[in-house]
């Protein structure tokens, strides 16, 4: 299969030394489907026409950008560029696939596929902003040099490869944002996102966005996130009653003593629980399942005890957790806490939290009113934000569906688009102006930043023009709207499109970190925002603009360009 | 990395002949990813939990369902069951693997990994109804049995395999439905999905689900499905005129002429044009860009020539492509048509087919009215259905991003749970009757099919129950309303579970058929269904049912596992 091939088609790209970038080896993609012939078929019929009329060496530079910022937000991080690092490290067409091309393409010369044979990525150049970074409508993410034919078979796989992790990245941003800092923040989509490598993007990017573990093995394995888990309700009503468990001793923390988990110390419970709660009155009356669940368990994970309340929770699951928890403090041990997964949260976190105070104090155990309190199902952002209105006791949220679906907006629509080819800018027009045409030419993107230290807006300048200086009064321009326009005096200028594929030209390639290194950078890109950019009501649009020499270029090739009548 | 091993795994698994069920050897999962550490973290803590209470091997049955048909329908169609097979004919862990879990839980007893070191799926069974079926909600679509922490392991692959799948088919079929027999459906979301294996999952199983093509190459190539694709808009403005074409000249068809293949068409199609629609009257001033990318497009594919409108379609678009078209009719091709992706569909496809029918009259060129006319642009259901009541003129639809990340409904939610363990039965109450209770027992299930050849009835048995015959009076009950019941006399009786992986029992193995087989049944299902249960308005719900034993059972369980005050 094509997939098997990525790990040596890498090792021979740094091998053979084909082009100067290959300082350091780039691995191969995380996906191993993630070959050459993953993009769309116009873009090799494309190719083929490019290469029919002498033109697939043109050299063409190429922007992906997005158009609108995902969730009703004005924020977006940016994901996913390691993985087209990765990418075209590792793009060459192998025999296999050239047969196959063949077989689709019969219309087309022999010679073309011998064409396809010896393209790599050696004559492409990749410009981008750092993987982690917060990014805006119409800046570009990425910027593509070379070969016209080459850039475009590029397109789709890029595509791909951003506009999900950027999407979910956001996402989980927004998730951390609403839950706050102190929250712990779990992804446990695995079994509802878009297959096993939607699954796998989603773990890592959500990591990435400011979550702090998944329940995905793999992803743990890949990327070496943290992993959490408590258990399932089958795993409740796989038992019938304690008699399912043969052994019930449990050595104490310390060696000392042996003891008989359960029974004693749900009866000594019970007492004190009473005193605690007169609300939760009804004892004797706790589901067996669940109470044997929680002690087989307990009797496996003593020092990591964390259950799932799912049926009644005050009557049952309460009850039968602090039996165990106090059996297991008893012996020395520390239960973790629970994992609330039905009901109302708002209410029943509160409620158990007053439980395990009560214990606390009543027991004399010290910390068991701070144990962990964990909430799923179905939560979302909407629901975490209700629940901040209503006053909660929750520690850790656990979030799936809708954090990897994206539910709220499932796609963010970037575009790849054509704005320079041999040196000669070009334009996309559309009758509607401010979502479709482009912003043409190779350019330069700076973030300006005010005296506060928060970025105060983007610019995007022709290529030829001097950089911006700190200190300076910098006209920024609104590209479509000639009444927008603004100076600004910037206190720090960050340059924003970074080499991280230099062909064969011989600037340095900007390192690719690591995970954790990206997911620090998210969340301080995040903090440096004003706050009025991030929130979730009426969020203020950060601005984007162009140079005003770009912007009258902008429109010098909208007036020469578009047909007559074709523009409004 | 894990993924690679998978292949040898497959034939370790069927040479070694550790379980009778492996006659024909099953291949690696379509994703090298999807491998035994793809589950839920918590899936390892609760096998460690059985194995030390000594229950890893309690034979358990799970059943996976889903609660509610998606998309506001009242069908779903089954998929993925392929890819379960071929996972659990690979699951094993590796050394790799088992290092991992014992560092991520070191917590656990050595011999736990031992035990893990030794699992496969030799003592599991897997019942599913065939792939491409239509289904509904609680019936069934997998019943999976075996030791109780095996079986706990596949819940989540298997959840994650069938979800998207069946979700994605269901829309895809929903698609179909709405745009008609007669239309090409084009499968055009490889950049929208959640990543590369979100892709190829999308293309795989819209072709399923009843689309006719995809655009993504590397789907084409593992699946066998048809590819399509024209151009895009940065191939039309990568060129400025047509001097950017140096070689312009094409032999007829038969190969007795040469000809140079634009301007002079171009100038005599002008005045057959102000001829047949006189709305179009501004020429020369079509986009030049787009007329040499039309043209170059057409010498490189000259029997397929298929141009994208991307600028004013009436004024620029249409012209250019009946100029090149014409040109090409001279030397004996026949042009394939256009694709719009702008502006109002349902207009623009009307017009352009009249100025095809005008200039098939006025130049006398048979067949050139029924030019192709593709329609993309953020395509769904909605908006071909849309397209259909205003009328239209759209042969074929390139659907993308609402197709393959289910816009409307991005997760199915199956759930996977246990039913019976060592021959008990198991509930799983909840307050929410409908919603959440599950129906316990090891099951049969059948479809009940009436007079007029409909389906009428699907039905859940307990396994000790005679089969239903056709012929006979069947009691049908609502699994939890006492007054919903029927008598149904069947014409003829499906046994809706197959066995497709029997484990150590000499069970025979279903067939796992080919992807075009499935796509053949998934339309054969749909059109055998009553139309009102597929409609887009109001659709009724079809019925699903228990046995009168069933019911009594689920009824008699209900009544001594909820605890008391559970229930209202």
């Amino acid at each position: 299969m094509a997939g098997t091939s990525a790990p040596s088609a890498s090792a021979d790209a740094s091998a053979n030394g084909s082009h100067a970038a290959a300082e350091a080896p780039v691995g191969a993609p995380t996906n191993p489907m993630a070959t050459a012939l993953l993009t769309d078929q116009y873009q090799f019929s494309m190719a083929y026409a490019y290469w029919k009329a002498g033109k697939h060496a043109d050299q063409a530079v190429f922007d992906l950008y997005f158009r609108k910022n995902p969730f009703g937000g004005e924020f977006t991080v940016f994901a996913g560029l390691e993985e087209c690092v990765k990418f075209i490290a590792n793009f060459r067409f192998t025999e296999d696939d050239i047969s196959f091309l063949q077989s689709v393409m019969p219309m087309c010369e022999g010679a073309f596929f011998d064409y396809l044979r010896e393209i790599d990525c050696s004559d492409v150049e990749v410009y981008a902003i750092p993987e982690g970074s917060v990014v805006f409508p119409k800046v570009p993410l990425i910027r593509v040099e070379g070969p016209v034919a080459v850039v475009q078979l590029l397109e789709t796989p890029f595509v791909n490869l951003i506009n999900y992790a950027s999407l979910v990245t956001t996402n989980a941003a927004r998730h951390r944002h609403v839950a706050g800092k102190s929250k712990v923040l779990l992804e446990f989509g695995l079994r509802r996102a878009q297959g096993p490598d939607g699954a796998i993007s989603a773990s890592k990017y959500c990591f990435m966005g400011g979550f702090d573990a998944t329940s995905n093995v793999l992803a743990g394995n890949l990327f070496g996130i943290p992993l959490r888990g408590t258990h399932s309700h089958a795993f409740v009503s796989s038992y019938m009653s304690l008699d399912d468990i043969p052994d019930k001793s449990l050595k104490s923390k310390d060696g000392s003593r042996c003891f008989h988990l359960v029974p004693s110390s749900y009866f000594k419970f019970l007492v004190g629980f009473q005193v605690a709660d007169s609300l939760c009155g009804v004892f004797g009356e706790t589901n067996q399942s669940e109470l044997a669940a929680f002690a087989s368990y307990a009797l496996a994970f003593p020092s990591n005890f964390l259950a799932l309340d799912t049926y009644d929770v005050m009557r049952s699951g309460i009850p039968n957790f602090c039996a165990v928890a106090l059996a297991l403090h008893d012996l020395g041990y520390k239960a973790s806490g629970i994992r609330l997964d039905s009901g109302d949260l708002a209410y029943l976190s509160i409620e158990a939290r007053k439980v395990f105070c009560a214990i606390e104090k009543d027991f004399n155990v010290p910390g068991f009113g701070k144990m962990i309190i964990t909430a799923s199902n179905d939560l979302n952002e909407e629901t975490i934000d209700a629940l901040n209105k209503q006053g909660h006791e929750v520690d850790a949220f656990g979030i799936g569906t809708y954090l990897v679906t994206c539910y709220s907006q499932a796609a963010l629509g970037c575009v790849f688009k054509l704005v320079e080819i041999n040196s000669k800018p070009r334009i996309k027009l559309s009758e509607d102006v401010a979502k479709y045409v482009s912003i043409p030419c190779k350019k330069r993107c700076f973030r300006l930043y005010g005296k506060e230290g928060y970025p105060l807006v983007d610019i995007m300048i022709r290529e030829s023009e001097p950089t911006p200086k700190a200190g300076e009064r910098i006209l920024c321009r609104h590209p479509f709207i000639e009444s927008k326009r603004a100076y600004v005096v910037p206190q720090h200028v960050e340059e924003l499109l970074q080499c991280y594929w230099p062909g064969k030209s011989n600037k340095p390639r900007a390192e690719l970190p690591s995970l954790e290194k990206i997911r620090s950078r998210c969340m301080q890109q995040l903090e440096k925002l004003r706050p009025d950019h991030i929130r979730r009501l009426n969020p203020t649009p950060y601005k984007v603009s162009v140079s005003a020499k770009l912007y009258d270029f902008i429109h010098y090739l909208w007036l020469n360009e578009a047909p007559v009548g074709e523009l409004q």
